[in-house]
């Protein structure tokens, strides 16, 4: 390889338990990129790895399905959001989404959308939970619920059934609107399923989803997947107006390839999964160390003293979700190891026992 | 390297004359990726190599600079031009800027603004051209011009002076506005100049500036560089609510350190430049072929029979600008050969022979 | 008066208790208007009648206020808040508040706004209330927290205390944030309180707000008033931006002048609050009917059986406010008289006998 | 009539020469806005007036038009736009169009859209001109050009015959476009022409227009008429998210019926005309004063010695159009006399002999 002016300034053995985005890349991606590399390809997606990921998504997710590439999850997003609303949409969300929580206001601001948040248990919808914001149709002064926008898996770690989400969509449709998934751990949910991504996305009738890349190891880079051509708009427009069109795509889309040919996409996740199973399991029965959610991907939300979580946070990083109660988020990512895990538990357990 | 499920399917020795866009990523900027991978990193900007880029940014752009890396171009600069503009303003730009055709309404659609454009004489603004639109401050019927953009190097590959832009930007902030530098080839420019970035910069009194990284051998990633943080608001409050916050910042951040660091950034430019030079003189004197703008970077803008251009074309990837007008852009790139140059020239020869 | 070829279509003394809204204009207010026509006026506020408003406005909020016709309560909400925030920012208001539910979404469309809402108590938001949303300053991913938007009086009919305002506007500035103050009947908390307008506003530490016109016995009309110049951005500009500046501004500032200038306001919301208390109070010791929320203003807000309010709602126009629950809601407006409650007590009576 | 507390505080027999308005409200739409008063009406459009005036606009503009009443000419462009543009569309205008110069960006602002503007002879657009904008469709690095925007008249005060509007419409169906008509002024040009409105409109292919009223001697209003349904997306909401719905519409609608039920529309638009005629013609052959463009409605453009327009501005209030070329706009209004118009002659005869 090359050499470079940049210098390597980081513990490559530092791991942490702060976020899944806070891993690097996998090597197997790294290997893509410079396969993809020299020569010239057509920029912002006319290139032969975006049109093959085509192949690759449909392989995944059904003979309809489109994949339009963009940067990140924010953006991936707001521009399928916009996709299957009009001017006065409204999107039905938990109160908990991302969408609402965490990314600044952009569905509001770049898309003009208006979030009709629901209260959840476990960060999950159901029809009966939607249908506290679904309605009002007709009324002009109420924004137009167009979209239920769900999660898999959840803000909160936690998994739809197929079934759920089954259930979800055919309200959903049944009242005109679509169904949108922010799938930025969607790989986390196939894996804690044991299902084909199809079968609680396309077969449950999802409209549209954000794919997540990011936190599955990629470098960068997400992918709005269409579903249903039918229900959804220009998106190659939208997603240039959004400013989410890469100009080197096929780095995008090689990636993705790297990630959803074979099944790397598969055990990255799988292994942040047992990783999480194995730190949940190991802390559930600490006295004074409460599991609030279902662990059913990648993510353990803990509640304990807090003056203990600010003394592990000293050896390990991790976030308050909410620090006033003393909750706490505990990700693992698809390098996370069982060393790494059996520290962390282990140093819990120190600080715990200090009181 | 890793083995990866991804196929080359392209050939890494092609190369054609339509974009810098269309040419891959440089070697040593793969190399400093590889360098940053591994191991966590907080997300979002707090890592050790965003951190470092900050000084790699002052060392080239003087003690006030402030980095923030953004996706792409068009973030680049919506990003920066909200941050210095209120809700009511407005942006003057030639007719020709790329915010102006070639960003989907991203400026006026993301941002709300409005840009108050101007016919110029091969992309370039100057003080007399400015005053065509800037005017009509405290009138509340007229957008507010609050920004001037300008592109260095243009639309039309030309190249300001350090004295044009020192003239513009007295001119701009006597009246009260900020100047915007869209620097997607910001390096042809030095290259060209035989300056340091900061001589047309910084110590010409740009406010800001949007850093192109990709066209000059980058994977993706342009930067937003604020060279007056006094003028200038939240940037990266702005940088998030638009869409364009990279969680696995440092791979932003490294590649530009890769670039920036020694001289990859100038090699790759003044390659580009030569390039284009090499391209311009050998097919100036070829009969029928006109050179339409002073070749002053990696573009070299011509005007030849539209039958002609359409032949090279089946040999060669370019653009029509103009296609009623019979005007071409061939853009030269950081791996364009001498070889590629000479190649090219030769089938230009060879059709215009053919009439 | 002038013939027309308008002709009269309705009946001038059909009256109903669904909205303050139904209620025409003050014979005053149309006077006014007669005596402001003929002869020329500077448009877009530069009038004779625009400047004297200036000086009624500040005979009531004290001698640093400012007065901005506008032509409806949505328009000057919006144009309020955005006056009061960044690009970033973000309003905390009440769940109920008419900006999140009955503005189709304008300001999140128009302005560009995320709203932080708070399940209150009859509308009322708390110190303590707002602190559920007011947090995350400097977090880039959270739409900041720059304004505390209340309603005077609130959606449910209820009234706030200057010592309830003030506390809230304390607590909103040592957080830096703006407190705005929808008072689209901002007439009736003064008739409720006994106050002058200034007790509970600029005296109070609100910011700017929204006052009401239409639903007080113009023909049409607000006003955003800016009490703390110091704090509030660039009116004009937002103003048309938003698309509220009218162009024969004379006619908007000619009605508040009629209104303002004397009694008027007071009398017409002092009559309106009088009929709702006189409506609560017959209908309160009916069996089977509730009153939902103290009467503070002209609104009764009630839970009756639902077959009941749809028989009575053959006989009168009022709105349900929640159909599920079996909750509706009538209004009393300035032209409300006694027979108009009696009647539709006895009605009310009779309905309910009828089980 | 009710005394007021309001005051008389103008002249008014004041007439100059600055803007149709200036004005106030013709006396028969006084009278009708009494007719209309007291008597609850159900808000927001649902009362019986605007079901009324549903039939008088069918009168004028055929079987399939629908009225929807609006605040402003802003407002009513800017939702009328929406209506037949999706997120990433554009508009082709000419650069001198009032949406262009003088709405203060909020086309891009509130509607997200990218004016594409063409410099016109005398303010017309044409074919050829328009196909120097509407080019590009399925490039998403171009605002997609879905609509034109023409003014009748326009905004120099010229008018579209019939043929050249049924020209121009046939043009953009072709292509795919949509054809809105800015008729601030459209009685103006119904006056010219001695045609029904129709005939310019609905019958020369237009999809919708906005047809002005305060300028044609109502209060304040404006409305979106929809011409060809089909084409146009669900007004009610957009003109509500754009903060465009009066709560008391009876007060618009009944504005309206005085003005079209009649011929009031025609009589005053007739006057204004006639004035600016005489007004053109009397200064035309004065020695130092150009007539700059056709005059066509009530608008009369000229170019004289700038110290000479100073001096006039003394005696009469008018704007100049371009002041570095010494161009001024002389505007007459519904309530222009005769000896108006000689008295303002008399005195550009004065002060071009003082030279």
């Amino acid at each position: 390889m090359s050499t470079t002016d940049a210098v390597r300034r980081h513990d490559p053995l530092s791991r942490g338990f702060a976020s899944d985005n806070y891993a690097g890349a996998h090597p197997e991606v790294l290997a893509a990129i410079a396969l993809a590399n020299e020569g010239h390809q057509t920029a912002y997606g006319e290139d032969v790895y975006t049109a093959h990921l085509q192949e690759v998504i449909r392989g995944h997710f059904g003979p309809a399905a489109e994949a339009y590439p963009v940067f990140n999850g924010t953006g991936a997003n707001v521009v399928a959001l916009q996709a299957v609303t009009e001017r006065w949409g409204a999107v039905v969300c938990a109160e908990t989404a991302h969408i609402n929580v965490d990314e600044c206001g952009a569905p509001e601001r770049v898309g003009g959308l208006k979030l009709l948040t629901v209260p959840t248990p476990h960060g999950k919808l159901t029809p009966e939970l939607i249908d506290r914001q679904a309605w009002g149709w007709e009324d002009e002064h109420r924004a137009q619920p167009q979209v239920v926008s769900l999660a898999q898996t959840t803000e909160l770690g936690t998994c739809y059934t197929p079934d759920e989400i089954r259930e979800i969509c055919d309200h959903a449709h049944e009242r005109g609107m679509k169904v949108h998934l922010d799938g930025s751990r969607l790989a986390n949910a196939a894996a804690t399923l044991g299902l084909p991504l199809r079968a609680f996305t396309t077969d449950a009738g999802v409209d549209l989803l954000s794919l997540g890349g990011t936190k599955n190891g990629l470098l960068f880079g997400e992918c709005v997947v269409v579903l249903d051509p039918d229900s959804v708009k220009a998106m190659k427009h939208l997603r240039k107006l959004s400013m989410q069109l890469a100009s080197k795509m096929r780095f995008v889309s090689v990636q993705f390839e790297a990630l959803l040919a074979g099944d790397l996409w598969l055990r990255s996740a799988a292994r942040a999964n047992a990783m999480a199973s194995r730190l949940a399991s190991a802390v559930r029965d600490v006295p004074g160390v409460e599991i609030l959610h279902p662990v059913e991907s990648n993510a353990v939300f803990a509640r304990l003293p807090h003056d203990v979580s600010e003394r592990l946070q000293k050896r390990y990083r991790f976030y308050f979700w909410d620090e006033a109660a003393g909750d706490v988020r505990w990700m693992c990512a698809f390098d996370t190891t069982e060393a790494d895990v059996d520290g962390f538990v282990a140093a819990v357990r120190e600080e715990m026992a200090r009181g």
